[in-house]
């Protein structure tokens, strides 16, 4: 399965790809930040925004688009730009008959982190940890992306009542595969990374 | 000049299209709204609005697209729908390169009945005499869409700060004429309109 990550925004938005044949050793095929510019008009940045979001979903091909859901907040115009740009991307997977499934941004970090409260830095340590990466994805919408990715993956589509604290489900069968065949050095990096991340 | 008026969202979706060789006497094109299915997830709906708004900007190649500038309310979960759907759309016609306005509500209202106010009965009253209808464009979001595409003849892009008080100004030209050459009866009619919408 090949999962698209959305963290929607006009000024950056972060777009990362996964690969998934095994659950619990997804990995990275793509990740990037489009962004426009802050002096042209909102239009023109969402048509922007669009071409550039078609290219990835051409070259990618994803089976699933996951996106952050956007929630309310004191301040609505701090959102506007966020909700156009979700139903901008979304709309235009639905069109191609590509499932998207909606995730908010405590269910993302609680997945990745076993926190719901977790910083950036924090999950931007666990996508590199879980992913196997060199360095860290910058900038932080990058790793936004590749998290919503991820949580899609282990909580599965429509907010996931059927597989709560996957997270924590793969941490104990690691656990166990430890305590018999052993784990790579990169799944005793993500173990010890999700153990850090709960501190 | 031809104008495509959209009234954003997902429920209900108008799309008003006029015709204005002529500034002060714009024409009915098309008026129609687009409804998708309340019980479909969101994404599904976006993806439905999506390809029925090209089929009108394919079918009707409208210069520029005016669209309702969506504003804070007290209540952000009621806008969200709307903000998707003005997002889409917006994003849809920038990458064609069609010229983008936006306007609020009470600008709308201003331009078209002279006050920033008016009711929904009100503002389908002046959109029915100004386009010499026959009958009321029904539902109201199809009316508004075509308020949307007069305002913004009368007002122009970006605001209309370059031509405040527009129907007050055709007002004021039409009493004119009518000292002069006279009316058309339409055009009586639309005057009377602009008084009644002004009480």
């Amino acid at each position: 399965m090949r999962i698209l990550g959305v963290d929607p925004g006009l000024t950056r938005c972060g777009l990362g790809v996964i690969d998934a044949a095994h659950v619990s050793r997804p990995g990275l095929v793509a990740v990037d930040v489009v962004r426009t510019p802050a002096d042209a008009s909102v239009d023109v940045r969402l048509g922007e925004l669009a071409d550039r979001f078609e290219v990835w979903l051409d070259d990618h091909r994803p089976d699933v688009v996951a996106i952050e859901r956007v929630f309310a907040r004191s301040d609505v115009s701090t959102i506007m730009g966020t909700a156009q740009a979700s139903g901008l991307t979304m709309g235009l997977a639905a069109r191609r008959g590509i499932p998207v499934s909606m995730h908010t941004p405590s269910e993302v970090k609680k997945a990745i982190s076993g926190n719901g409260r977790a910083d950036k830095k924090q999950m931007t340590h666990m996508v590199t940890r879980i992913l196997r990466l060199e360095t860290a994805p910058r900038p932080a919408d990058a790793a936004d992306a590749l998290a919503l990715a991820i949580c899609h993956l282990w909580r599965g589509a429509g907010g996931g009542a059927s597989t709560p604290g996957a997270a924590k489900d793969v941490l104990a069968r690691r656990a166990a595969g430890r305590q018999g065949a052993g784990l790579t050095r990169a799944q005793e990096q993500w173990a010890q990374a999700l153990r850090t991340g709960r501190r």
